[in-house]
């Protein structure tokens, strides 16, 4: 093994690359890893050195509290490689911030900047190879934190786990996607966990979607669990409503993911000159609009899959489908914000970094 | 290795045993198990051989999706020996049949009878020499399930492990419980996983718990997360009111997990000739009743604690001290039940299953 210590990171580099055995055409999305990964272990109250090391199964006890008690938070973002052979990330400073909020939220301990941010540098530094040029093509980064204490007594547990691990991955298309309005199910409460990225906030939507899925939709827009009047969030997605040419989204809250591409969107949209009105959006709102014609394109915005547009809607038994449109909002945006990621088009905002 | 097959269940035992290892008069919850697990694997559509064998960490990938999505559900069980060696369950159908209803909420396969109580017999029987005479003495029992297929896309897994394991406890002594009536953090949504044991739920309370004990509180009793004004759960466990000498406790729900505890409790109330009313309770009615004098006990109930005498709640920045009592309706039942179980009391219910 070839270990060495880099900026108080220890890295042990795998002897052979599994990188010959890919596929990179054929990816299904978050199937493949590449050679290394990132581990810290927090331990006696304090972050160890982390190590950057040939990605592996590791050992845990059948009384892992994560198992048990669930404490379990995740990241989603992408690196890109652009005509250079640079490698870049996008605005990695908001998944930092918000994994260390959904932390506090579930009880965990608070990663600090060197561990996540130059941990993941230099993880992408090794892995370089694995990040594919070309519009679409991406290293979809999965930053996570386990609870890795044992026992089974309901209390949070002494040790914890944070690990980086990357997934190369090709444009995400979602197909045709019908949604169903969420009348009795929900994905947060009042004073919950629903804007902390928890694992099991995603467990809780398995089911439902399952429902869904059965009666020939593919996701679930979710609405305020207290009344069910209010559109929330489509899947694990924010969710973007064109009326006219006005961008509706919901205010995030308790309840709402902080998505990273919904700010990003909501910021390149103004500078569009577009309308854009962050304000809860109606169920009955977007009923009418439906029914008079001024509905025009429904999208849901999150890292994976960047936009995903919908083609229609079913809320009480109806099914509303959307107009076929020459000008969608929503690929102009994706284009737009592509562009950016890829070094395609000037980021005159700032938000993509160098590796 | 002696191997064999028993009833389907494949048993491969431990060459030595840890048990003189363990200070039976000490022990702290949860935290020291037993020589033998059980596991089962759910694998291509179908539940494998199980297998009862020596408790030993086993391997996982980092992509492992309990780790990302949250699939994770368990149960909480006792047995018992009574005086002439033999072990007892209690009510384990109840159990059984509520870890199969966790399951289908969480989108996760329903686990055989054979495997769940046949092999959960087995593995008592096998290492009966860890169950401990003597009332407040007990096997704690947890069975539970994880997703155990790779790969971070956001869907259900193909692969799940279902495990019990056992842990030998002394009666669990909570010491004094003051608790915090929930005015802004939730437990559940509507139309979420409230009823279901899911690890997240658990996950969920840490932080808001750990809020109250800075204020000098053990536990939060929660309330619906729409409004705040009705009480749900106390911590981890159901929660009774003793107003007068009648006995409250509210109905479950999506949001309020089916207690066996509870509804034992309710039974054993109603025999004993105690007037139980099973409704919605207010926050406003607790509060009159602590002002008026007629609130005469709280109490968590839930299988580790069978019950957990609260001394006194706050509720908006005011704290009401419950009376001291003379006959406790809380210590009468508790003891009752504890009489049940270990067997010195006749069970005309029939809730004890002899392994």
């Amino acid at each position: 093994m070839n270990t060495t210590l880099t900026n108080g990171i220890e890295i042990i580099k795998a002897t052979t690359s599994k990188i010959n055995e890919v596929d990179f055409e054929n990816l299904s999305f978050g199937s493949v890893f590449t050679d290394h990964l990132l581990e810290c272990d927090f331990k006696n109250g304090e972050w160890q050195t982390p190590v950057i090391k040939p990605y592996a199964p590791f050992l845990v006890d059948p009384s892992l509290r994560v198992f048990h008690y669930g404490q379990a938070i995740f990241e989603g973002m992408k690196a890109y490689k652009d005509e250079n052979n640079d490698i870049w990330l996008f605005r990695p400073d908001e998944n930092y911030k918000r994994f260390n909020k959904s932390a506090v939220r579930m009880a965990m301990p608070e990663v600090p900047e060197e561990v996540f941010l130059n941990g993941l540098h230099q993880l992408l530094q090794l892995d370089e190879a694995w990040v594919k040029k070309g519009k679409g093509k991406s290293m979809y980064i999965r930053p996570f934190m386990i609870a890795t204490g044992t026992g089974v007594i309901a209390n949070p547990s002494n040790d914890y786990k944070f690990m980086i691990i990357l997934s190369p991955v090709k444009s995400y298309y979602s197909g045709d996607v019908k949604v169903l309005i969420a009348e009795h199910f929900s994905r947060a409460a009042n004073g919950g966990i629903g804007a902390a990225k928890a694992a099991g906030n995603y467990a809780a939507q398995f089911y439902p979607t399952n429902l869904a899925n059965k009666e020939g939709f593919q996701q679930v827009i979710w609405t305020d669990d207290a009344t069910h009047t209010k559109l929330e969030e489509a899947g694990t997605m924010n969710v973007f409503f064109r009326i006219n040419d006005t961008l509706l989204t919901a205010p995030t809250s308790e309840r709402i993911l902080d998505g990273v591409t919904r700010k990003t969107l909501i910021d390149l949209a103004k500078r569009e000159g577009i309308n854009v009105e962050i304000r809860p959006v109606l169920v009955s709102e977007l009923v009418e609009a439906a029914k008079n014609g001024t509905l025009k394109e429904i999208f849901g915005a999150g890292t994976a899959a960047v936009i995903s547009p919908i083609s229609g809607f079913s809320y009480q038994e109806v099914y509303y489908e959307l107009p076929k449109i020459e000008k969608s909002m929503a690929l102009e945006l994706k284009d737009k914000l592509e562009n950016i990621q890829n070094k395609l088009a000037e980021d005159t905002f700032g938000w993509t970094v160098k590796i």
